[in-house]
């Protein structure tokens, strides 16, 4: 079961209450992009949905026939398994499954996507990209509409193994665009491999599609491996796809827009800036120009655009949740972490930066080498990691600082670890400086804070009252009418490995009102002429 | 104008929609607390309300005539400030003012706290402690009822000089309590002089009362200066006070209820254990004996508690806003830090250990001055200290963490500090070592975290839709029937340094749908030959 193109899964998203269908005149220019920022910026995230602006104008006054759908598959965790077509709580194992077992897409004859077909003296007639109302994502700032949802459909020039991946275009003109890519993506590979050969690289840009195809363009794959095989496991059958027009690359059937060209590998020139995930405007760059020729689209086509830019966002949604997957894979799998839960890219912070391993510790060695195993799988992410126990939910903000609080000691528990690398991340040098020194500042590079938030010996229990008694309150508190309570955890006190049954006996005697007993045999405990002091520890 | 008793604060509250007046019979060993506990871990802070029973039984079946008000003056930072009769943007101002500006309180001739007065045999015919409902603030862990909202008040033997401070009182019998005072605590120094001169303590244990004495009784306020005084500051005029009947002590005379007595010197018992403000309950230790000779009180009074234990609680709220009062004024009026704008102490951590400073930084040296000196205050607090800019919510734990991601490089920013000592904090050390070597183990005690998290260089701007656009959207938010939003700061894109006038121009022509416009005078730009690179600075 999956959904097999994004008209499938805005029905679902509607039937399950997750869409708002706004069919108000909108200008994509001004008005699209602030609009659904404002969800990301007010609301939790279990209240965000995805958006259908149907009815979508420029600043010049034009009108499209395309929809615009934004947060189609990120809004949330929850969006995110409804288009997955799974639970929340099932994305990581239908993700690690299908890294572990691609399957071979499948070429098939035609599909809805060359319902419409403009190629040669057509393109420039039905106005090329201008028939799609590409938004700008952040008014005030962008020097123009970036493409934000493509999947850029490459191949290898040696191996011909395909990659898709996600980079933003910049639109420059009705067959223009620029492309960023750092020269280590993967795209960037075929371009280093094609300018060798002095020939510009082909590329098909897809817009919308299936679901899982958007998931795997974003997510970090190793270089090699198909991302189409890896959405095709992901669907759980080899998901259709269609030849190109122009260039010899093959795209998802049931995609709504297909640009195809060529990537020029023997000149650059200005792109951006633009709003990047780490929550600032990105440097603008000097980057390669897609030139297109042909473009093929589903008719009444449904432009995608992810939100992106500050985070939380789409994109950090998208990149968190693969992020996790990946991580949590090297280190279970690969590196050897058996206690371990979970992990957790904090969307706040860029699904980049800040990320908590939730471990159950077996031997004190266990999260340090889970802390050190997480800083192996890339040198730019995390910059901070955290070990935290299986009591602290590692999503929750504040229960992670109160493990910061009172499970670390800095000088025991805390290492800086330099020799790393930074994208875009403005704390690394001024932007004054070139890309490499801002990547890798002389000598030592960048720096990761690598914590241990673990508890290193036996607790004392959390200091709430026992499970019972709060499950009777719950009780209480519902029938006084009070009001609806969304329960942080830890709601009740549990033993955490330093309690005695001498303490147990006291706490049930004092809950039967028995307390004068324990006083009577703690005043056989008398100290003469001492002061102040610990009491002996508990058996 | 000031709140001279509870039973007045209790008419504002409920005026003003903050007072949950329970009318149920509620059983105060079992119910109570843990009904109360759920909403510390089930509503954001801003529904937090005050508690009143009006029907409280015990264990035992037995019925109480005193009502019991748990959250009165610390529910929230909202009910703070009215207790306080101000905005909660005031309370830190009309705090530094009365720290600066003492006010004597006035000593009167009799007040409603004289109501009831049982000395000699009377104190065990009406009961003792017995009278009043006192409730188990942890069910299930804690060996005993515990007072938690005591003002002690002691005066220094050699100077006369009162202090009032707030010390857990385990019930050990009816006319018999304990209670745990540290003895770098200003009460324990009073105890090491009694005991030095061969005496007990006399000491009288204020409960309820001018919500102005409960604020300065939790705070730490330097040792010889008079609690009352500054309480008397708070309320702008002096609180009447009236002299105990057995002891030589002065009391507020609108107080609930007052236990006169003696405090041991020549010997200690075991007490505890307890649910400490760390979140873990607390080692048990050997304490004094408080000996309760006269029982003075209100008729129906009001049993006064404070909800402690893990955070965020009333406790933390309450020692939270003093310390931040106390460490703001340290910072800005003794150390010179004329950049400081707020000092925040996240609440989720215990109100103690993790404390955010927010800094508008006129000189990279400034950051640092302002992390070192918010260590300078006392040793034992804050264990993190985060230097943050203006731009960055200190109270929001997301918004710092955004901080820490981009705006940190850690081999550059953070630096560990030994020497510090800890208050029960049980990563220090394990629970079987004596205290000595807990608060400060050997051989280089405890430590600290400073972080400056402030922006190093200029910044391009916040990745987000200009202000404008956001506000135009939030109209279309609402006229589309949106949800309500919580909006979070940054909310619109700011410059931060680093953006150029080019780049102004251009994102206005964008957004007016001028954007070959710029792609064409980028097309001029183009670098032949070369690969993907940093674009050069804005001028």
């Amino acid at each position: 079961m999956w959904h097999k193109d994004l008209r499938e899964l805005i029905d679902t998203l509607e039937k399950k209450g997750k869409l708002i269908r706004v069919k108000k005149e909108i200008n994509k220019d001004t008005e699209l992009m602030p609009l659904v920022r404002w969800q990301f910026r007010g609301l939790p995230e279990k209240e965000r949905k995805a958006f259908l602006f149907e009815n979508v104008v420029d600043s010049k006054g034009r009108k499209y026939d395309a929809k615009v759908g934004v947060a189609l598959i990120g809004a949330s965790r929850e969006v995110y398994a409804i288009a997955l077509m799974c639970k929340v709580e099932e994305i990581r194992e239908k993700w690690v499954k299908a890294l572990e077992n691609p399957i071979e897409p499948q070429i098939v004859g035609s599909g809805p996507v060359k319902e419409e077909i403009h190629v040669g003296g057509k393109l420039e007639e039905h106005g090329g990209l201008e028939e799609f109302p590409i938004p700008i994502s952040t008014p005030g700032f962008d020097p123009a509409p970036f493409i934000t949802a493509p999947y850029w459909v490459t191949k290898d020039p040696e191996t011909g193994i395909r990659n898709v991946g996600t980079y933003r275009a910049m639109v420059k003109g009705r067959t223009k665009t620029g492309v960023l890519a750092a020269l280590a993506q993967h795209i960037g590979i075929h371009l280093q491999k094609c300018k060798a050969a002095g020939k510009p690289l082909e590329a098909a840009l897809v817009i919308g599609g299936p679901p899982v195809v958007g998931m795997t363009s974003v997510a970090k794959i190793p270089y090699g491996v198909d991302e189409f095989s890896v959405a095709s496991a992901l669907a759980g059958e080899p998901i259709p796809l269609v030849k190109c027009e122009t260039v010899d690359l093959e795209v998802p059937a049931y995609a709504e827009i297909v640009l195809e060209g060529e990537i020029t590998t023997d000149y650059v020139e200005p792109e951006g800036p633009f709003g990047e995930f780490p929550g600032y405007i990105g440097r603008p760059t000097l980057s390669p120009i897609f030139k297109i020729k042909c473009i093929t689209h589903r008719k009444n086509p449904i432009y995608q655009a992810f939100i992106s830019q500050m985070p939380p966002s789409e994109s950090s949604k998208l990149r968190g949740i693969a992020y996790e997957v990946l991580l949590y894979r090297h280190l279970k799998h690969y590196c050897n972490i058996t206690g371990l839960l979970d992990v957790a890219f904090h969307e706040p912070a860029g699904s980049h930066f800040y990320c908590v391993i939730q471990l159950r510790v077996t031997h004190p060695a266990e999260a340090w080498q889970a802390l050190t195993s997480a800083l192996s799988l890339a040198p730019a992410l995390p910059k901070y990691v955290i070990a935290v126990d299986d009591d602290i939910n590692p999503r929750d903000p504040d229960a992670v600082n109160w493990a910061l609080a009172t499970r670390v000691m800095p000088h025991r528990d805390i290492r800086i670890i330099t020799g790393r690398i930074s994208w875009l991340d403005p704390s690394a040098a001024p932007q004054t400086v070139g890309e490499a020194e801002a990547t890798f500042p002389a000598v030592e590079g960048t720096s990761a804070l690598i914590i241990n938030a673990t508890r290193k010996w036996p607790y004392p229990p959390t200091a709430l009252p026992a499970k019972e008694y709060m499950e009777r309150a719950l009780q209480i508190w519902k029938e006084l009418g009070l009001p609806e309570l969304a329960p942080r955890e830890p709601w009740y006190g549990y033993n955490l490995g330093y309690w005695s049954d001498e303490f147990k006996e006291a706490a049930e005697l004092a809950v039967k009102g028995e307390y004068y007993k324990i006083a009577e045999i703690y005043a056989q405990r008398v100290r003469k002429g001492e002061e102040k002091q610990s009491e002996k520890t508990p058996s």
